[in-house]
């Protein structure tokens, strides 16, 4: 018996091209019809399902007895069948038990979704992620990484790897997380903002893709306390329009990666893509105000940013006026972003930043930074902390550093908003909330 | 002035492509030297550095005066010169400062080593990573992560994001941080072992890149207290060599990414790459014991695992006797691995578990792992563990798990083998050791 494969079987994705072969397959038992008939296995392994037809009784009798997700090895016949999934279904099996599982699972993994709600699917997380909706999801989560990361090596960043436990916090906030440091006290980063702007001094673009951690006891269906961010921070810029233009193209590449790899997966999970604008539409944050304060009644006075309802109202603004699921908000206020924020030279009261809002949700925060280290005396003094903890940071801006800034980009909330999927513990594989820690 | 990049400059690694024409680059005043008939400024990007022919007597009067590590943009013509670095000078220059140098740096970085011990460095981080031998060490640091993971891509692995923060100490052990997680105590993975595993009922195949965190309170020069670890895990393996040929593929992997995209980084470190062997010699563990103890007359009865110097001779070993800069170590006492470590069927007193010594260090420790519920309640049971802190992890086996393994690689020790460099701390950007918290 020739098999098609090294690894000694055939994956599901790839039994279209074994029609007419001896094949075995080895996967999960995700689903025994037992019909007057005829029978029918489907065996699922990481890449997909393949349909088995089984006629002899005692393997019918056998197949009866599993519990679902049982692992088995199927080899026999590919017969090219066009009413079967993908094309393909396996004939004259035989069929060997390669693990039983004990128990059956707490909810059937082969309808359409799950039929139990999210705290559940979390629970039973090592479970419930075997469901290819559920699996789909992260599938466009991985490839979103490689499109991030294609997408910033193309353009001359180099990766870096930097501490997750630091001597102080990182912006001088509090909704840090405390470590006993081997008897210090010492904090997990909210961010790897000072390291990546550091390392602008090495590299002049860099990129990190890692955890961030914040203490905070948000209880909402969009804040974790522990995600991923893919951050990116860049040398040499004009100013934060220089960052907008590699953010656009990084988006773009994501979704580039997404519609190359993943085409089964959006299909499963009905995403449509969205697509990106050559240049994103952007509104300065005073002319968003005043939009929205004239168009909806809403006073806004005085406010120093934009509400969660605010974004819902921009985003639907950008798909009616520009046909875009994006749009920049620029020039926040000065009072409301961190220290290190570049001023708009026009408007000192406004910051080089924006965010970047996708489907009236904010994605993105970003900015220019401050780069000459006068200014972080003079930005720190102004709001009264001291420069002592800073120190490692400063220095960088003590030997010289180019115009930069950069940005900082959540990878859960994007698979999120991508999928249509209204909390984002949904695309996290273990969430880290304030109540859940297991598994 | 047409310019020959769309950034509005050119990078001094892309200088010889202009030869002729007008160009601007922008980087740190890397060094002045002023000599009696021409001076030359040589200027460093985030790529390389570039020469300037300066015989303007302003030029010279200002460069003498600024601090090197000032940021400056400087426009002229791109001159072929067979005696410049990278065959191309710039002459008859316009010289601009983008940002001043408030302090010279603590140390010269135009010299070929940077002159001072390594706490320096550590404490100087931000700059002394600017010199061109330290940067060069983390441009191969990248580029063994892109080639290890678009191997594992080509694998069919799937990159997964798991939590660090836990719950539970991961393998029941002590060095383990702890934290405050929002009033009660979590911990700081050690490893992401647990849901690598758990992730091979979803997607067979998985892999991630991310920090691990060691409480240990070690003072040597292979050891930190939080590291990145190149984990992997696969299921449906015959045993543990199944692993062993996939970490193959991944370490020359590796290596190819590092010749394609670093040839210049490994000619200023004087790296010569190694090959891997097809198939990378192996040893059983009694047998490398017997051999050690044969050869060098050390007493190693009852020794349950390899010394440092044990691991040493045995890299020397195979260099001498299969003329391979790597080694496989296989079948270590079970005794001294972790619960979930598969026996080896034969002699069940030894495991199907690996190291790969790499010239004479351990890189990788891997193996095949207990799939069955059963057996993990067995081997709990016999270390005297309760399965109840377990019970997330558990669940995976319950619902069924093929024969799997995996392995975890040390991103900093890798570089650190690779380039030579006998403490680990210089192959991380900001390592965190028993005394150093900071930068």
């Amino acid at each position: 018996m020739v098999l098609a494969h090294s690894e000694g079987r055939t994956r599901t994705t790839g039994l279209a091209r074994s029609a007419g072969q001896l094949v075995c397959v080895s996967g999960w038992l995700h689903r025994f019809r037992r019909l007057a008939r005829v029978s029918f296995l489907v065996i699922r392994d990481g890449y997909g399902t393949s349909q088995v037809v089984v006629e002899d009784p005692e393997q019918i009798e056998l197949l009866d007895r599993l519990n679902a997700e049982t692992v088995l090895r199927v080899c026999g016949l590919a017969v090219a069948n066009p009413q079967a999934p993908n094309g393909v279904e396996i004939q004259h099996p035989e069929i060997e038990v390669i693990t039983p599982a004990p128990e059956p699972p707490p909810f059937d993994l082969f309808r359409p979704a799950i039929p139990a709600q999210l705290p559940t699917l979390l629970d039973y997380a090592p479970v419930a992620l075997r469901h290819p909706r559920q699996r789909a999801l992260f599938r466009v989560q991985a490839a979103s990484l490689r499109g991030y990361r294609r997408t910033l090596d193309q353009l001359g960043f180099t990766e870096v790897c930097t501490p997750k436990i630091v001597a102080s916090a990182t912006e001088g906030g509090a909704n840090v997380f405390t470590i006993d440091y081997l008897g210090r006290p010492a904090y997990l980063a909210q961010s790897p903002q000072f390291y990546k702007q550091m390392m602008v001094g090495i590299f002049e673009r860099v990129y990190e893709t890692g955890p961030v951690f914040r203490a905070e006891p948000h209880d909402t269906a969009r804040h974790l306390n522990e995600y991923v961010s893919l951050d990116a921070e860049m040398g040499f810029i004009e100013n934060h329009r220089t960052v907008m233009g590699a953010l656009r193209d990084v988006v773009a590449g994501m979704l580039a990666q997404i519609a190359q790899d993943e085409a089964g997966s959006l299909e499963l999970l009905g995403i449509e893509l969205p697509s990106v604008p050559a240049i994103i539409p952007s509104i300065h944050f005073s002319e968003a105000q005043a939009l929205i304060a004239r168009e909806t009644g809403e006073n806004l006075a005085g406010e120093l940013d934009l509400s969660p309802a605010n974004e819902r109202w921009l985003g639907d603004w950008a798909a009616r006026e520009h046909g875009s699921d994006f749009l920049f908000v620029t020039g926040y206020p000065m009072a409301k972003r961190p220290f290190y924020t570049h001023p708009d030279p026009e408007r000192p009261e406004y910051s080089n930043s924006f965010d970047l809002i996708f489907r009236g949700l904010e994605l993105v925060t970003g900015g220019q930074r401050l780069h000459r280290y006068d200014d972080y005396l003079a930005a720190l003094a102004e709001r009264g902390l001291s420069p002592e903890p800073f120190e490692g940071y400063l220095a960088a801006f003590k030997y010289g550093m180019p115009p930069h800034g950069g940005f900082a980009l959540g990878l859960e909330r994007w698979v999120a908003r991508l999928a249509g999927i209204a909390n984002v513990r949904e695309t996290t594989l273990f969430p880290r909330d304030l109540h859940r820690l297991v598994p």
